[in-house]
């Protein structure tokens, strides 16, 4: 197969992205007890800081798939297979965000549930990292907006996210909520339109 | 990050358009006594009634959006967070539904879910109109589709949705039912074509 | 609003289509004896046959809108309501096949469940003549890919459906069984390549 | 009809495809018991191997998918038809998957389910190779891209697929997990660049 357009690529990820977003929502579930309605709703703050935090996250990871795959401007199929990892790893987030705000929920595993989902984001990080790698060895796969000194300045931020995603998940490990709260920070940060130049 | 095309920023929309939209359905469920079937299908009203409410509005948020974007030549940062940001309410509203037919079906909290429902609804008013108020400023982000003037009157008739949603909520805050019918009134009276004027 | 391209509304209607027809399959529900697997997964015939049928039945709507669309040149306001109470009807399809496999599966409420199914299918078939309807209608939507008569002639066949989908509700209101084996004829008989000329 | 352009199909699919693929994820279920909740992590490694294989499956027979339909230049109806019974396949894989996860983690029926997983795929696999096969007869609905020797030389490497899943599945209806090591194996070797050419 020779390399191909990437369209088809873009189509694929954004129909994977789009549904990955939209189902964080089936994690929250609507209280049994309708007697305490209000009572019930505030209850559910761990989902409604789940889907938030994860929602922002996916809306990121989506926007920066959609810088990288500007300069990108052929697929060959290690791409495609790197690319694949990426989408499973995006599709795996609402499991980790369901059982972030079970954890949250019970007051049990918190620890555990935030090194799972600050794993899970640094394991996307790498797995983005890899496709952009792999896609400027050589500059084979860029297109001309781009020049290798730019993919180079690209890498080195793109490299920032697991490092402090992994950063995190380590402060996670000891202080739960810490390594949520670092989480939540990058998440804005990277939003920002100053750390996208 | 230069302001980039919209082709993808509108694919991504519209895939999470879809999505929540065909969502609301997994809500209605089948009943588990089939043994009288017609009086339990009968039973589900309140699950038809905020389904396709809930169906008629996001089809309404998506053909808007859909007119909001053919005047947009190019998103920024800032414009696909607020983007991110509707589709955030967008996606939660299938859950907002839930509640409230759950509320309706059992008879109690009613108010507390009309709140809710209205309250989703407002807010996604206010992203919606935070978007084109960031396109239009200095008309930055806007093609040669529409002039200052033209941008201008959209926004006044965008302004008024979210105040007409407040003011349903409002209203469903004191007698539920009657919340309710404003927001169906307003949803069919805004896919009524002179509205769209 | 001006009639607009019909670009988007394929795209976001193409989308819904996708995911009513893959949400079929969370109906399907894992036998929870893993120590009789065989013949637990047999036992779930009705929802094999309630997932092929309606399968191929919402297949066969999105080839024909395919079609019908390759004809249509400009979306109205009008025209982006009916086509928003297509997909509806197409994203009510999922409840209307749990029901009716939950139905075949308890041996109770055939009856309801087959009328309930048919009955979707003949409202989809309205909805369905209503957009060509309105698009022809002075040929204002139409491009110039058919002509009047061309899409008089295309007006009779698309109004055969709801018509033979009422008659398999008919007969399933008398024998179930008849009207489910109507509806799986129907869908065959329009899938074949003669019909479609 | 005439036969039809063929990006309203690849963009239908692409959605099929990328819903299925995500869907898997719901399979995955959170541990009720958050006191031990790392454990029960560990406890559910037959979903995510179920997850993981099916995931790196369904990324596959979609590239390959990608890459059949840059072949084909027009879509008649027995072509949209077995397209539509590929998808058919496609979409029912999370279910198999379900399935074959819930008989390793109770340690029942693994044979039947991985009889039913590799039955899914041998299926599917036909199903791939009848879109060929009818696409390339007479070569009537492919392009310029190719000639009929390569066509007839895909046709080869693509018939390789259902045979050694068969084979795969014969072997797992006799050693279980020798069938699904086969399957694993098979799908990264597919996905090996070499294999394309």
């Amino acid at each position: 197969m020779p390399a191909a357009s990437t369209s088809r690529v873009e189509a694929f990820s954004d129909g994977v992205f789009a549904i990955a977003i939209t189902l964080l929502v089936l994690e929250i579930r609507v209280p049994e007890d309708t007697r305490h309605l209000a009572h019930g709703l505030l209850d559910l703050w761990p989902s409604y800081l789940a889907f938030g935090v994860s929602f922002l996250l996916v809306g990121l990871v989506w926007a920066n798939h959609h810088v990288m795959f500007e300069h990108i401007r052929a697929a060959d199929r290690p791409l495609l297979f790197l690319n694949t990892l990426l989408l499973m790893n995006v599709s795996f987030l609402p499991f980790a965000a369901a059982v972030l705000a079970a954890a949250l929920r019970d007051g049990h595993g918190e620890r555990t549930a935030v090194v799972l989902y600050g794993g899970t984001l640094v394991v996307g990080g790498v797995f983005f990292n890899a496709i952009w790698e792999w896609a400027r060895r050589g500059h084979q796969l860029l297109g001309t907006s781009i020049d290798p000194a730019g993919a180079r300045a690209v890498s080195r931020r793109f490299l920032l996210g697991p490092a402090l995603y992994a950063a995190g998940t380590a402060l996670g490990a000891a202080v739960p909520l810490l390594g949520l709260l670092v989480f939540a920070a990058l998440i804005v940060f990277y939003w920002l339109p100053v750390t996208a130049r």
